[in-house]
């Protein structure tokens, strides 16, 4: 065998033979590595069935050289939404939940908050008075948090919640309250030549202080609602301040509108879990080729929680029936995922 | 020899011993491939001097393992003015050019453009008369040929303007007046682990459709000034329709504003040619660590343009007391650029 294989290619001990020889092993050992990886199973938190089939074959075609469905790599752009979809966002987005927590925090340095609207509820945890108060009230709350100041001072703010915040129900850091199995979806995709990116109706800068260390995603591939920025020195130096003004809600219609302003192509994979969702995945599938349309549905009121049509926060409705007109991939979170979170950390 | 280093390494003709051996070879030529690329000079069009060692010293240091001015590679940010800086602006921005071609090809749709400003001084070629029309002429125009179309027409129409119209003084196509010295920075940054971005004045969707094969750099890497988009349905399938609304202007304050938003990451490295790019280059530098900030100066009128501070288009004149006063690093075009086109197609 040895002297047949050092005659079949040449290889010798003289000057030039070794780097032969190297090509011929490095071949070898990267077909070996291969052969070890793929019987790995990329997506073991999802449970054996058509769900998860569905999205292997499509990532499988799409990847295969010579197949008619090939996909160059710098068009496999694959979008997925935040809340509901990459993590939990039950009993009301995690976002709000730190708008609370700054209301909360600042009040010291806002006296009249005790005595104004919406202040004044949120404060005192009346969610009914805070209800009330409306989009006006909202509106007054998302200023009040999210503009003022610089990017920079945000992302701090952002970052020393999420070190430090609990969920309500689960006591967990709500970083840990991702899917585990969209975790492992998203770094199947990347393995497999993808460049993921999240599109949510969430704030862009509230996402991108902790999405990469969580996601695996970095800030310029986090598509959210943003706000106008102004440039300006502060203390002698360029600073960008946040102001009270929106530049874009990356929700509904305008999900592909996002898309198209920051990514300029048309991905070929998305995944969603509410109406807020539909309008990226008919945009996605709407191009030519193979593509790829997923929902998350969350059946699972053991686990995590279970809501659809008639769910405040992340409605799914008639996205659901067009999912089921259309033949969208459709996750039964109770049926398709075996683990929903990863395993807290101590 | 051989028989030291296989005792070193371990390395026999036993089943476990050739990988070992692959790897020992693999390290070796890969060595080798090194040290015959460290020979080519990346940058051949910029001649030896304090400009090209500048740009080189930056990514030897910021390149180097264990160097204390060492930056993780997601960190390597390199962004660039486009018009005047990777191509020629003048005797106007390429992108007008473009306008009055499409006001001339869309006449015959609009008989009453003959009478009414400032399409009849376009359709006459009466540059004075078109001036005259001010501001709101020129919004008139954009309107007219960057809006009411879908983001795939508008793809088309510049596709085929870039594949036929000629620059009226070279001759050239437009995409073959970008600047070779720029093409071999471009892949140099991009052979040191930077991602090369886009910030420029120009319209971000023009820019998009030519960008890639022009420059190696993806439409979701260019930012530019863009209007509103709107998502509808068109003939059964979803479009985004382009609107005659601004969105961002990404000129001047517009700049270190369209990174944040797109990138949310401050670049290291920056490069403009005109007072437009002042506040992209005061952004870049004023963040810790080692920083670059570059302009073009356009001295070359034998080879190409010299204009600076007295220049309607591209004028610098605050941005070069600037870089005199910080210590920016100034290409003077006829000193330091042994070529400014690349070899021109047959």
């Amino acid at each position: 065998m040895t002297a047949d294989r050092r005659n079949r290619y040449g290889v010798t001990r003289s000057s030039g033979g070794w780097l032969a020889r190297a090509c011929v092993l490095l071949v070898v050992a990267l077909l070996w590595s291969n052969v070890c990886l793929a019987q790995q199973d990329p997506l073991p938190s999802w449970n054996a069935g058509t769900t998860k089939q569905q999205i292997e074959d499509f990532v499988k075609k799409v990847t295969t050289n010579g197949s008619p469905d090939f996909v160059a790599p710098e068009k496999r752009i694959a979008v997925f939404d935040n809340d509901g979809t990459l993590w939990a966002e039950q009993p009301i987005y995690f976002e709000f939940f730190f708008v609370l927590d700054q209301v909360k925090a600042q009040a010291p340095q806002h006296p009249e908050w005790k005595t104004t609207e919406p202040f004044k509820s949120t404060l005192a945890g009346d969610m009914k008075g805070l209800a009330a108060s409306g989009e006006k009230g909202a509106a007054e709350l998302m200023a009040a948090t999210h503009a003022g100041m610089t990017t920079e001072e945000f992302a701090q703010n952002v970052n020393q919640w999420v070190s430090t915040a609990r969920h309500p129900k689960t006591h967990r850091a709500f970083t840990e309250m991702v899917y585990q199995p969209m975790l492992e979806l998203l770094h199947y995709l990347r393995d497999n030549g993808f460049k993921t990116y999240i599109v949510s109706g969430g704030g862009q800068d509230f996402m991108r202080a902790w999405a990469e260390p969580v996601y695996g995603i970095p800030p310029e591939q986090v598509i959210g609602s943003e706000g106008e920025l102004k440039f300006e020195e502060r203390g002698g130096r360029p600073v960008l301040v946040k102001e009270p003004k929106v530049a874009l809600i990356d929700d509904h219609e305008g999900k592909p509108v996002g898309i198209e302003r920051f990514i300029g192509r048309r991905p070929i994979f998305a995944f969603g879990n509410s109406d807020g969702d539909q309008q990226m995945l008919e945009w996605t599938i709407s191009g030519d080729g193979p593509r790829f349309a997923g929902l998350v549905h969350h059946t699972d009121a053991q686990r995590e929680f279970a809501y659809d049509r008639k769910s405040p926060v992340g409605k799914l409705d008639k996205a659901l029936d067009e999912a089921a007109a259309k033949g969208w991939t459709v996750v039964d979170m109770k049926k398709d995922w075996n683990q929903i979170f990863p395993p807290e950390k101590q």
